[in-house]
């Protein structure tokens, strides 16, 4: 059957520019930008462009809130807990420690009256913000020695960035702020004694296991981390209402998309690591009880001093505690069932 | 500031009818093909509008695939194992028992081969299938007495669909499929001893916790069911590349937007539940152990019988006992070390 053709001789042809916190390396998160920009080209038959371009190629890591809020590009990719030196409430849109997994942000963003929150908090910057990828709940990092109680967490430097890096130096851990291709020779020479990066799939490209063998896990400083596609407010609202609902559209699509790589491809990449060299561990309890404790500590504190993060931590608290309880329920009974039963 | 207009006056003008398989009382999962409608049409002017029918306004709820695979209507919004009478291989788009969690099934699709074996799947019966819509794990039902081991199934007459109601044959249960209406009545006069219906969200409204009492978990029967839409092959290939692009987005936002619907609203009526008297229970292992082992040997024997259930239960299989271990680690580790330990 041939297709009805559809023309498109009135409807503004825009070229967008947007740049991405993430490397090319970082596949699985990079291609969330792209998957965007190929959504939004192919449902306008080309008119509207979304040119992606990655860290550092026009805009550094960290400057893409800045570069998005002040309309030299666009549109932005990136991690919003980047930014809590700005603002801690940043954190929610992204990961807070021992915070929601990655159903449990959707929920709280599409039906639990997150979305508005960040809209509020992002509408101070000049920017509109969309849900674009989650990686699901990372590992906890790479260690040179086991870590058996919270009293070796003393002395211990740990790349570990954002809230969960000030998580851990109240107990004791002084982290670093370290850039990717440089953690591998800190953990070699020991000038660092662990490093938290992402999941299997990243990690594995980065060769930490030869290093640091000890992977530990669970992440509970990144449960369910989110990217966001961040858009200059002006140029939103000057899109065609069509362009704005299928570039909405589209990151959805991104979203959906970029949990879905990870997932399928972590285990096989967990199963590399394995065969060359890499230890899994749990941490012990009494350190995550110790984390847990330190994170809920310095959000209680952050309330106190910023209105703004009190807005948003006391119904996401709510939120975030219901979800705890169902989550044990039904999706996590099942999910240990078959983890502890497995079928070959 | 000004929107620029946007003029479609050359792009075609369509009106399409979807039919659901779910009436409008199940409003989460009737949500979906609503928002798929809002979102075509958004993102076209007005121009591609997709019109909602409910269960039984044009075409009853299981007559979903036959009315898009013969063109009765141009869409449809069902479930998948629906079908499982004209073929097995149809769960596998759905739930399989002790099969994928909602994230494995993404997994599967978007990056683990299954779209492929899906969409050949439904190649077959004239049909384009996309992702919309998951419920996330349902629960296992609600009993009118207590369930403490396999030789309680020998007789119980029990409201099971699809393959889970074969499963739990082999075990002794009488699987019965009474309309959800009808369900509740029959439970009071003890007509049956069970029934498993959806999720806290959707259960309250029926109010089976005050003739059944007791709520089992997990619902191993569902650990992640997908809902699809369909669209008629011929229909599809004749719309404009755009509206294809603009259909397949905003399937993928409904995808997102249903289980987090579920998930949020989830918990409040697992209170309320509670609260009216329903008594959670968790499965006794052994009828789990039992249930699995029956699962997998049913797959088997359907694969020996089946050749389009085996090309595709074979590939997935690998990749869901992968996904189990994988889970087990990263993610099931955080979710229940925050539901063993709550903070208030």
């Amino acid at each position: 059957l041939a297709s009805a053709p559809a023309v498109h001789a009135a409807q503004p042809a825009l070229r967008w520019r947007l740049a991405s916190s993430f490397p090319k390396a970082l596949d699985a998160l990079h291609a969330a930008a792209e998957q965007v920009a190929q959504q939004v080209s192919a449902a306008t038959g080309g008119r509207f462009q979304i040119q992606v371009f990655a860290a550092n190629e026009i805009v550094p890591p960290f400057g893409v809130l800045d570069a998005v809020r002040e309309g030299t590009v666009e549109c932005g990719h990136s991690a919003s807990y980047y930014y809590i030196g700005k603002d801690p409430t940043f954190a929610f849109d992204c990961a807070m420690p021992f915070g929601l997994n990655s159903r449990q942000q959707n929920a709280w963003l599409v039906d639990g009256g997150g979305m508005a929150l960040m809209r509020e908090l992002f509408a101070g910057y000049n920017i509109v913000n969309f849900p674009c990828g989650n990686t699901g709940a990372q590992m906890g990092g790479w260690f040179r020695r086991e870590i058996r109680s919270v009293a070796d967490l003393k002395g211990l430097k740990m790349r570990i960035g954002g809230y969960a890096g000030q998580v851990v130096s109240r107990l004791g851990v002084v982290p670093q702020q370290i850039p990717g291709a440089d953690v591998y020779p800190a953990l070699e020479k020991g000038a660092i004694d662990a490093a938290e990066w992402v999941g299997p799939y990243d990690d594995l490209k980065l060769g930490f296991y030869k290093v640091a063998p000890y992977y530990y896990y669970p992440g509970w400083a990144e449960a369910g981390p989110q990217l966001s596609l961040y858009v200059n407010r002006q140029g939103f609202d000057a899109l065609p209402a069509e362009y704005r609902q299928i570039l909405e559209s589209a990151c959805a699509a991104a979203h959906v998309a970029m949990q879905a790589r990870y997932d399928a491809r972590n285990p096989a990449a967990m199963k590399k690591l394995i065969e060359g060299g890499a230890q899994l561990r749990m941490f012990p309890r009494d350190i995550l009880l110790a984390c847990q404790k330190e994170a809920f500590a310095l959000y209680r504190e952050t309330a106190a001093a910023n209105p703004q993060f009190r807005k948003v931590f006391e119904p996401w608290n709510r939120f975030r505690s219901e979800q705890h309880l169902w989550t044990r329920i039904a999706e996590n009974s099942v999910d240990a069932f078959v983890g502890r039963h497995p079928v070959e």
